[in-house]
């Protein structure tokens, strides 16, 4: 078998996410995974470092990409509207695939205290990464993290109800209602 | 050696804060934790699950007092002054040992990753408790998980500034004045 795969790593998360969602996170190994997708299990490793790892395999992609949106865009945008250029971009990352598998996925993590975690975790990263875009565009603290506290709960909200079945909507423009949701509710906060 | 130990979490938490701090966090075994504190890995294990656990050991207490101060919160109270309750509650539990130790738990959790997706976890889960408790209250979503989010920002904040050597301020006026900046800071999204 040859060092490259076609698809590999997109095999490898269907196969995960299935996996997962048919005999539970634990009971799963690399090896299966691999089996499943009809690779070995050091292509696996040439894609992720363990079996966690498929499940978040888009943080560094996504943290890149809002940190890219919110540095090209035009000067005088509010850190919000900086923000939401971010997450533009990173909906021009999702694919068709990653919607048909995003409530499987949302249910593997929802069920496991340890990928819960590791969720956290991402959010986190995404915030961060926001937070220093911002930061390089003059944002000052604490604005810059508020607004890319926001930009992430926008995120993780519009990623919600863009895998609802029924939905019709693009993901940017559920980003830019949930966005919008977050800044109306600062005026309930007091 | 008898089932009762006095005072042995903190007695706990102290060696493994400073051998975290002076050998690294992998290199520390539950065993060595156990020693120091001149107890038994038997009593270890009746207190905290494993040697990660003992420096999120506040976290379910963390959670129940914001929860508390924001459900005892006066009925006329903003989702803002009622987060401001829930930090001053839990404010109350603080010890002038945590405060000495701070700086050096701070440092042993940003120099490990495990450690820093725990604390993550430990921010989302502060925020989850705060959010249920806006939302028994009667603030509607997403105001709710919004004023959660300042809550737990302004949690870490001002445990920041209160753990400086320098600083003379109580944590409940620092985390009054971190959330104050929080929402100064909104007038600047856009």
């Amino acid at each position: 078998m040859g060092r490259w795969e076609p698809n590999a790593r997109e095999r490898l998360v269907h196969a995960a996410v299935d996996l997962f969602a048919e005999q539970g996170y634990d009971n799963t190994t690399v090896s299966e995974i691999a089996q499943r997708a009809g690779l070995t299990k050091t292509t696996f490793f040439r894609h992720f470092p363990d079996k966690r790892e498929v499940l978040f395999a888009g943080q560094e992609m996504h943290s890149r990409l809002l940190a890219d949106g919110i540095a090209e865009c035009a000067e005088s945008a509010t850190p919000l509207e900086a923000v939401a250029a971010g997450l533009d971009a990173v909906a021009a990352s999702f694919t068709p695939v990653q919607r048909e598998f995003g409530p499987r996925l949302i249910a593997v993590v929802t069920a496991h205290s340890e990928l819960r975690e590791r969720s956290a975790f991402k959010h986190a990263g995404l915030a961060a990464a926001m937070t220093e875009a911002l930061e390089k565009r003059g944002v000052p603290d604490p604005a810059a993290s508020l607004a890319a506290e926001l930009g992430a709960h926008a995120f993780s909200r519009a990623f919600a109800r863009w895998i609802e079945p029924e939905n019709e909507e693009s993901f940017p423009a559920l980003a830019r209602q949930a966005l919008e949701e977050l800044r109306a509710a600062v005026e309930l906060l007091g």
